[in-house]
């Protein structure tokens, strides 16, 4: 792949459904993402993938089974594999992820929301 | 690891030294770094990792041998494996980077600018 520069903002601005991720970039079998979200996701978890919320623009809520934490604006999580979690995002929020490219957005909680196919951007 | 809420301006405030990543946050084998850069990095590449600068706060240019790719905050770049790349910062610059715990920050260049072990934030 030839060497690109590829600014976060604009690709934001190319797409505006929620809950599906667009791929922005490739290096060591990881994906770079970024997504909108808005509204509550399902409960579910990955079996095999540790998986990096990096907020972008906006706020949300990551529950987790024993806890909630928020996140706003240049906070980042990592989710280890095989944890339960949910987000939640009362209003939309921007987010990047980063996560080994095997990793489907629904984890174990296969259903309307999952995304099989990802397209690049 | 317990997870952690991470916020990236707070970890940029702890330190203020360059061409000095920390690590802040692990995930698939993967580190999650920042970074500091002021000046002229020296000439190298990676032989087995791809390495992604992402600018949080700055800007600065990452040089190829055949162009030159300037960034600006919220710019990214991933620099594949075996590609020969020195990063130029005429003024500080925030860096996320995001590249295999394996990584060493001089790659085939080891010298005075090596960190052999790096600090974890």
């Amino acid at each position: 792949m030839p060497i690109e520069l590829v600014n976060i903002r604009q690709k934001l601005a190319q797409f505006s459904d929620h809950w599906n991720p667009r791929i922005v970039g490739e290096l060591n079998g990881q994906h770079v993402k970024l997504v909108k979200l808005k509204g509550e996701f399902v409960w579910h978890q990955h079996e095999a993938e540790d998986e990096m919320f990096l907020v972008i623009d906006g706020s949300f809520r990551m529950e987790l089974r024993d806890r909630t934490i928020d996140l706003s604006e240049g906070d980042f999580i990592i989710i280890p594999k095989g944890t339960e979690h949910r987000p939640v995002a009362p209003s939309e929020v921007s987010v990047m992820l980063f996560e080994p490219a095997t990793t489907v957005n629904t984890g174990n909680a296969t259903g309307e929301l999952t995304r099989e196919t990802l397209e690049y951007l």
